[in-house]
């Protein structure tokens, strides 16, 4: 006996990377997590938290935490949507644009969520594969003509960022919508929040739990057109998010002098970690996000992995192609990466 | 120009009851929050949570939440499902089980995500009537035949809980799923947890948004077979539900004597509240939960609505048949409930 749509007893289940393992020997480098805590004035909010105010319903759109990332990002509070983390985003809009018949497109490899909610909804999926420099292949995408169309911005686990004037080209000659998902653009030299305010079909996704060091809280948002929002709250929980996240992670949004030094250190550490495993003759993707996707000599992906795991270092093996002999390393403190590093020279 | 499935362009959007208004002089019973805060020891938890573990993903099951809940409730742990508030664990159920050509049905009035959902998911919605006296038509939901059966235990907005037997012999008879919704069931005289493991098509729901007073953090789950779990879970955002969620609500669920003698008080006001409004001639519906459902006298429910708003009173009223000419009162402390009581007596 089944209770369920055929398509989604066709459907296995999602399996996540590695879980967090306890220990004070592991480095953890398989979750593109940031290594550097959240911001001090986040955590002092929940500390000064009057948790006897949970006992109260949120406001359903959390609109002080809108109101404080429209201001630090310049977009007005009305053009931003809460999620309980930018997955529930997706899932709005999964909700409220697929259906069987309707069509899903994006760049492979990318974010399995995008496949997976297609399934949900039993769309039509249209895997594009990526340029051989992993950039993201425009005309092809354009010519799917997708009801939704996905671009990670940079894309995971490229970490290759399209221009935000090829992104801007491509809303403009999409009739679907474009989700432009920017998880890891904190770590990227350019975003496309503008094409959200410039293109009625577009909506950009942020979260905080990468910049942010928020991934544990479950925050991020979308950035679009009022009239897009308003057909995807029709799918949306009413209380999706809670006071907790709302405020922490407002207050984080709020310490921007912090975000950008735990940003900048990140960004050094990603330059020496390249030029390291460069160094070694790995094969690296050019990264615009708090990761690099690597080939190791040899290109025994799975190889390195367990026997890196074997030495408690975790980073993430795929083992599907074209991404079975790459690895994709979190880029963690300097000196995480260092040990990182040394366990390669080991290995190789 | 639309990117959205017809049925979504043709939904209007759910408005939530009024949202909390600030100042000391408020008296709030509109949204049936629990009165008193939240345990101490969760409220322990929270204070000493160790902010710096936010930069970690949670466990996508929140395990050690089940195995508390678990073993409060006296269930296997792989029997329950968290989510982000029980509505995530209805549009999970949703998603997995409805579709165009599916149907939902439920006994009206009721809370109305029901009615959201189907929409959402464009399937056919069967409204069942209650009896005149609010118990669940049995036999008339056994007759509709849904793919999916609601049942709030208590019902909500009405207060009356069906027994344990009626819902055992609804499960038994029914091929489809039946969703029992025990939002409110912390203050009812019986629960139907034990049919999650009776029979194979029932889930229960749970929140500790009511009996537990955190509304605000945004959790609940549902107990059900783990086999109709693996399908739902296809349907879920990975990281659904927060670390500083799971951890203080496990705690607060941990803490039973404390959510007994909170439960306890609360039924003690529901006892005291129903005969004061009983004096006044108010008609009341017998309550199994932290809510009265009440007709005042002459029935111009509206103006008394208003009048107490007025007053900074505030209670539900809702504008559609059969309820126009009721009101839905929380249950607060006695002392809210008796400044509402000196209010009605001073207004009629």
């Amino acid at each position: 006996m089944t209770f369920f749509r055929d398509n989604i007893d066709a459907m296995t289940p999602y399996i996540p990377g590695d879980q967090p393992i306890g220990g004070e020997g592991i480095v953890k480098l398989n979750q593109n997590e940031n290594p550097y805590p959240p911001s001090p004035a986040a955590l002092e909010v929940l500390r000064q938290f009057d948790g006897g105010t949970l006992r109260l319903y949120p406001d359903p759109m959390a609109r002080e935490f809108c109101r404080t990332a429209g201001e630090v990002l310049g977009v007005p509070p009305e053009s931003i949507l809460v999620g309980d983390g930018s997955d529930d985003i997706i899932i709005m809009i999964a909700r409220a644009c697929l259906a069987k018949g309707r069509s899903v497109v994006y760049p492979v490899p990318t974010f399995p969520f995008y496949f997976t909610q297609a399934q949900v909804e039993d769309a039509q999926i249209v895997a594009v594969p990526f340029n051989d420099d992993f950039s993201v292949p425009i005309d092809a995408l354009i010519q799917a003509g997708g009801t939704v169309t996905f671009v990670a911005n940079p894309g995971s686990p490229t970490g290759v960022a399209p221009s935000t004037d090829q992104l801007d080209y491509l809303a403009g000659k999409l009739d679907g919508l474009l989700v432009i998902d920017e998880a890891y653009v904190d770590f990227a030299d350019q975003n496309a929040l503008a094409l959200a305010d410039r293109h009625a079909n577009v909506i950009v996704l942020r979260t905080l739990s990468k910049g942010y060091s928020l991934a544990g809280l479950r925050l991020g948002f979308g950035v679009a057109n009022p009239s897009l929002l308003a057909g995807l709250l029709k799918t949306k929980a009413i209380y999706n998010v809670g006071v907790l996240s709302a405020a922490v992670g407002a207050a984080a949004m709020a310490d921007q002098d912090y975000h950008n030094e735990c940003v900048a250190r990140i960004v050094a550490s990603r330059s020496k970690l390249v030029g390291d495993l460069a160094g070694l003759g790995f094969e690296v993707v050019p990264s615009q996000a708090n990761f690099v996707l690597v080939r190791p000599p040899g290109g025994n992906a799975k190889a390195v992995y367990e026997a890196l795991k074997a030495r408690g270092i975790l980073v993430r093996y795929f083992k599907e192609p074209p991404l079975d002999d790459k690895l994709r390393i979190t880029v963690g403190t300097d000196k995480q990466d260092a040990v990182l590093v040394e366990a390669m020279k080991d290995l190789l």
